[in-house]
């Protein structure tokens, strides 16, 4: 069955596959699944009718069939219990892959995304290199946690999984930052995400839609 | 089976249940399912011990047979999988209840938890009224959009499911903030949760923790 999901009409990281969707797109990749992008401008995305679909006005939402779902992480847990590929068989393995899906979008990403924030939106104000430096303590920590358990491993338990999938995507917002590499097992296991063909093909099609919205 | 999670040896919300034990000590109430708490010291959650079964050094664990499991969503989700009651039947209803699960964690604890943080930690920083002032604009759009979606409705989604429980618990940390009390459906809603009986057996028993290790 065709998905249908929905992502930015122009994406504000424009085009780098920072926006939600691309785990989406990149979760739908991996299973083999087909699906189909409906683009939302800004106000399209406050209107009723997509307020039906996502109550908070974020993107990305899915349906297939009867169901429709949001938030990311649902959406990718949804799409990884119907297709083989992203969780494993044995049922505590299971557990712990969806473990670290909550670890990589509950502990991981809200210090994460707010330096990103911070970054754009807090730049000029007199308190910014204090409040850089206090979210950059914490992501470090995060960091350093999580690199020790990363050790020499490929992915973060087993084969990779959905809890690899999201934790890529959120690490991958620090690039440029100079944090990730004080881990190069860390990096390396970005560039081991963005090396899979399924993210490849999720992200070349993210950056058409943006190169086709800066064309037009 | 018994369950064997971990908790604060003295929590620092001085027994007001908004440690992240109580949402998995509430689902194990709902569900019926024994359990019994390991305390740990601020710096025994820092020792290998611990960090081999929690990779950040948090609180809570979950050990059940030979699974352990961190991330407190994960747990209660867990805990939904393998026994009745938290999740329906259905399974388009089981999925979006499961996105209310992230909602509630990804979507609306971020900036809410931060705001409790920023009155403990930030209040004597130059920046401290700018930044009550933005995070307060984010989690009173957010409330007035979960709002708007709850309607007279008792759960967000039919019956009260692992979703209401972990937003309930989410909600709860902005007692005192005079936020929630803009939206009185919402205040309802959090007074509804914390009726259950399975919340108040949850509460009382992480009440007693503090109240006897503040006597000892």
């Amino acid at each position: 069955m065709t998905a249908i999901i929905t992502a930015f009409e122009r994406s504000p990281d424009r085009g780098r596959g920072l926006a939600r969707d691309m785990r989406v797109r990149w979760a739908l990749e991996e299973v083999g699944q087909l699906y189909e992008v409906r683009f939302l401008s800004f106000r399209a995305m406050r209107e009723p009718l997509h307020l039906s679909l996502q109550p908070f006005g974020q993107i990305p939402t899915f349906e297939e069939g009867d169901l429709a779902l949001f938030e990311s992480g649902a959406i990718v847990l949804h799409i990884a219990e119907r297709h083989g590929g992203l969780l494993p068989g044995d049922a505590n393995a299971r557990s712990r892959a969806i473990a670290w899906m909550f670890a990589a979008l509950n502990t991981m990403e809200p210090q994460i995304f707010d330096r990103s924030l911070a970054t754009i939106l807090e730049r000029d104000q007199p308190w910014y290199e204090q409040r850089l430096q206090a979210l950059e303590s914490i992501i470090r920590k995060r960091l350093g946690d999580l690199s020790r358990r990363l050790g020499e491993a490929d992915w973060l338990d087993g084969a990779f999984s959905a809890g690899d999938l999201l934790m890529v995507t959120v690490l991958r917002r620090l690039h440029g930052s100079g944090l990730l590499e004080e881990h190069p097992n860390l990096a390396a296991y970005v560039a081991r995400g963005e090396a899979r063909p399924a993210y490849r093909r999720a992200f070349a099609a993210q950056l058409a839609v943006f190169a086709a919205a800066s064309a037009g």
